[in-house]
This record gives structure tokens, sequence and C-alpha cells, in this order.
């Protein structure tokens, strides 16, 4: 597997975790060693594995949270990091994102999420692809 | 100066860059090796420095644009990588943003830059600085 297609592995798992709401394979995404932070839609940046870790648990186990789907990942690698840009559907919504990967144990790992409002139409993006880790 | 410093280094000439409308060190700022990507608030995702740039040209150059400033930086390393979390003032509206550098030829360059709305009073942030690349 290319690294940039490892980096869109992860990048999927993350979003399959999101949308099958499932904590503690979002929490085994998430770097243990390098620094992390988050920035959801609207919200102030959280910083740190607990405080990051602690939103998460919070949106996965609303009832309230959207389905999300992830749309046109691309990746792009710079040496020992990497990161994805892509676009999230939230209640026929556009947002788009960034998520930011590092190398841990072999694994890429999310050490950085920032997800705002965009301005792309629906019909600009690519067909949802079906659920799953390959996405 | 330690490695954290120098990103807030940088983080803070791309902010006096983008207040003071110079282009010229606009471009010295992004990465030349390193694939760039660009997300201005509400903008579907740049991509490659040629877009990138041609978007901040037009940024720079416009009279429109409103003067901005960055508050509460703050810097995370990743081995040859480092972001900054930080949040922009633009017309007394507070943005979140994140920004992305890697090195290279010994100097922190940025590949990476999403900002978008953030839900955070104005005062809730600290004081702003003076203008000048140590903000």
């Amino acid at each position: 597997m290319s690294t940039r297609a490892a980096v869109l592995f992860a990048n999927a798992a993350f979003y399959e975790a999101f949308r099958s709401r499932d904590l503690a394979t979002m929490d085994q995404l998430w770097a243990r060693e390098a620094p992390v932070a988050c920035i959801h839609p609207g919200w102030r940046a959280l910083t740190g594995r607990e405080e990051v870790m602690e939103s998460w648990e919070g949106i996965l186990n609303n009832p309230d949270s959207p389905e999300i789907t992830c749309r046109n990942a691309e990746a792009f690698v710079a040496g020992e990091a990497a990161y994805v840009v892509c676009y999230e559907v939230v209640r026929r919504s556009v947002l788009v994102a960034t998520n930011l990967f590092v190398t841990e144990e072999g694994q890429w790992r999310l050490i950085h999420h920032q997800a705002g409002p965009c301005d792309l139409p629906l019909d600009a993006l690519d067909e949802a692809p079906e659920p799953g880790p390959m996405q």
C-alpha cells in the first residue's frame, strides 16, 4: 500500500468510527505520544488527549448527533507527517475538514482535526461511497 | 530558540505578512517542496502551490480585505512537522485556525492553513499584541 493510500485508509477509518459511533476505535485512531488538538465546527480549539477524547465521547454518545459521510478525500504526505483534506456531508450540508496524521507504532494516527462550513454545493462532490473503512 | 518558539515565530510572520499585505513574504513563508493546501473561511479546499498563492494574491491585493490579528497561538511539535492552533480576529469576529508547518532549508514553512468561524467571544481572547513578527 502506498503511503498516501495508508493515510486515506486511516482517514476512512476515522469517518467510519465517527459514523458508527465506535468510541473504542476512535480512541485507538488518535495519537498517544504526539500532542493532539481538535476543532469541531464552530467550537473553540480543544487541546490535549483528555479534552479531545471527552469531546468525541460526547459527540458519539449523543443520539442527536447527525449522520456523517466523508467525500473527496485527498492525502498529502510531508515526511513523517501527512494531512488529508476532505468534505463532510452532514444533514445535506457540506463541511470542509483537515485531518492531520503522524505514524506511531507503525500506524497512521490522528493528531489534529478541524472542520468548518464550506460554500461548496452538495452536488459538486463525488457520490457517497458505501459505508466501510475503504470508503 | 526552542522548536515551539521557532514555530510560533513563523506563525507570527504569516499573520504579519497577511496584515501588512506583503505578498513577497507570504510567498516565502509557504513550502516549495512539500505539498501545500489552504482552506479559507467558507471556501472549498485549494490544493497545490499555484492555486494557494493565487488565492493569497487575490486576498492581499483586495482593498476590501479586512484587517486581521492573531491571538492565543499555541504550537504543537510532532517530529519533523508542527502545527499551530490560534484565533483570528477579523472585524471583531473570531475565527479559529490551524496552520501546519514543516522545515525546509532550515526554515519552518507553511504547508496548510484552515480557518473557520468560532463561537468564542472576543473578550475570551488575550489582548491584541503590538503588530510585528514577534506578536
